[in-house]
């Protein structure tokens, strides 16, 4: 604890505010923003849906972590930067099978957990407090770039694979679907995860990002930041679970989708993939993923479109006025699954995009240079 | 994100408060308080020191997971309960000479950080959320007791030695010296370090303990909280680094001790031990310490009072009316080292006792139910 913030605390009386802390300022941000009144949402000032359709995600790591979009010859540049970066070092690598077993019954990410310190150590990360903002940054582009790394190689261990190597001539999505798969990916799959992967790159001010830059305010390195992050992320308050929503195309038809939610509005239960949206428009990721969808085409994107309008106007009838809308994960789940991604890694896909926003974010609070630490109010019996 | 988040977050303006949260309530806790300008704080209405001197690490943990202090015969269930506890499984214990050398040149507790998603996963820990208390209780009992054996593993394994197997008939304290050594501790020492430990479980709502409990309120599991609180405790804004401390000793006498703290505050620098004390009075724990190094007696510790007495007394001179005092470091190290604690173990060592707090602040979160997400102000360019 710093001298000021025990002064602070000594010399104030405690401050309430609405429960857990909504609404509450907690930092400033020149990264983005959303606006849900408007369905739209940005990163530093260009609208991010607009960057999936038309730019890398390596170009958009660039912008959020120096604050522009590259010219052509900066963006070979920094792709040149972060590719030689993709490689695991040896002595963390050599762990992934064994980390990927011990974790085979947890959540996708627990393995990245336990394999994100590793990664901070071989990359020899001090604490943000004690770097200059270019260390921070070289920090920042190594865990960046070494995440899909790790998930792949966990991902193929789980199933009794060897890992397949990153290829610099592929960019992030590319290399990402090839270290998967050990098949390079046609054009077309590629840049509909490369949309995914931009629009997801970052979304406001949600608990895994606080939960960054909460650690990162006490200087410590952004390995602690970023495996925090991923803690939060793991939490079912957060959010996201994009797998589930494939499951309502199991139910086959519109008809069929249509009787499941009566039945789970009967029973006060959610339809996953509604209604979750923070927009009061339609979700303008889920718009996007939509038409990304519907540039594969198929039985299985028409039987979603069908599925979507049938839950749409069987909520509307139950629950009308109350504008339930299509959140991001329908589509965002077709678009994986149409890209060969498999369901069980959808939720480590989310996470290589994130950690980019992650990072930035980080970098952000610990230039700031303020630890975030709020006070607790004692409710229990006096002292004795 | 929930949708009452989403609707709060559209609803509502944002909400100014001071920089990093001070004095912002963001949780009722019955586990206890620091109250500064008394010099004194409390675990559940127990003076914490008072505790330190009369109880064990196993009882207070349980006074503070279960609410009460136990009978003699409760306290006999509840160390039979998780003394079991101890032996990490195989499949992690096995990965642990790996993860060791892997960040042998990171900070001390790289290494747990790493393995806690290991052992969360081996224990079959679920999302806070997902479980009943007595769920949540199991979980938090199995991360208590099982981390001394971690760290106490990984240092054996950075020596190069083989781990040494937890004791049922040993009590916290003289079990985790017994893992470290091998040798069975003098009564004294077992006292001493207890004291010690049971001083260290909790300190109000400091930085570890509130990302314990963010992490805790996106409903994720114990696993990912005490991983985060870690994160945290690495920051060099968290504070404590007890191993510093000994710094001073090595000056070797009163005087030479003076006129290195002339030095230091010539040029604007610290005195490590000394002037980070969250209380206006003594700060208790560190009187604590000063009475059990005292109890050790010998040349170390009468030198140890010799340039504590010098070092007050020069910043009471340079820096009058600023009431500079001892901090627990000064003396908390001194009471390590005479307890045979290796310096590079001296953070690992509190990290044993603190996440026993940890672990009771993320059951209270979760109990509470609410996921703590604030806002950030966006203060960039206008979107285009």
């Amino acid at each position: 604890m710093t001298s000021t913030a025990v002064r602070d605390r000594m010399d104030q009386t405690l401050i309430d505010v609405p429960p857990g802390l909504a609404n509450v300022v907690v930092a400033e941000t020149e990264l983005g923003d959303v606006r849900g009144l408007e369905g739209f949402y940005h990163y530093r000032q260009y609208s991010a849906t607009d960057l999936a359709r038309t730019h890398s995600v390596e170009e958009v790591w660039r912008l959020m972590l120096d604050g522009a979009l590259p010219s052509p010859a900066e963006a070979v540049d920094f792709a040149a930067e972060v590719r030689r970066l993709r490689a695991i070092p040896a002595e963390v690598g050599s762990l992934l099978p064994a980390i990927g077993a011990a974790t085979s019954g947890a959540d996708q990410l627990a393995g990245l957990r336990a394999a994100v310190p590793l990664l901070a150590a071989a990359a020899g990360m001090r604490p943000l407090f004690d770097q200059d903002p270019a260390g921070r940054r070289a920090d920042a582009l190594a865990i960046g770039a070494a995440v899909p790394t790790v998930l792949a190689a966990l991902h193929r261990a789980r199933l009794g694979l060897d890992p397949i190597a990153p290829r610099a001539d592929l960019d992030h999505a590319a290399n990402y679907l090839w270290m998967l798969s050990g098949e390079e990916p046609r054009e077309q799959v590629a840049a509909a995860v490369n949309a995914y992967l931009v629009s997801t790159v970052d979304h406001g001010f949600n608990a895994s990002t606080f939960t960054a830059r909460v650690v990162a305010s006490t200087g410590a390195d952004l390995g602690a930041a970023v495996g925090a992050a991923l803690g939060s992320l793991s939490g079912p308050l957060h959010g996201g679970a994009p797998s589930r929503a494939l499951q309502l195309l199991d139910l086959g038809s519109g008809p069929a989708a249509a009787g499941y939610v009566r039945e789970q509005v009967a029973h006060g239960g959610r339809v996953m993939g509604f209604g979750h949206a923070v927009y009061r428009t339609e979700d303008p990721r889920s718009a996007l993923m939509k038409e990304v969808a519907l540039g594969f085409g198929g039985p299985r994107v028409e039987l979603a479109v069908e599925i979507e309008a049938a839950v749409l106007a069987t909520l509307e009838e139950l629950k009308p006025g109350r504008a339930l809308r299509t959140n991001v994960e329908f589509y965002a789940a077709l678009v994986m699954e149409a890209a060969g991604i498999p369901p069980a890694m959808f939720t480590a896909t989310f996470a290589t995009a994130r950690v980019l926003g992650w990072t930035a974010h980080a970098l952000e609070q610990a230039a700031a240079g303020k630890i975030i630490r709020p006070a607790a109010r004692y409710v229990g019996p006096a002292p004795r």
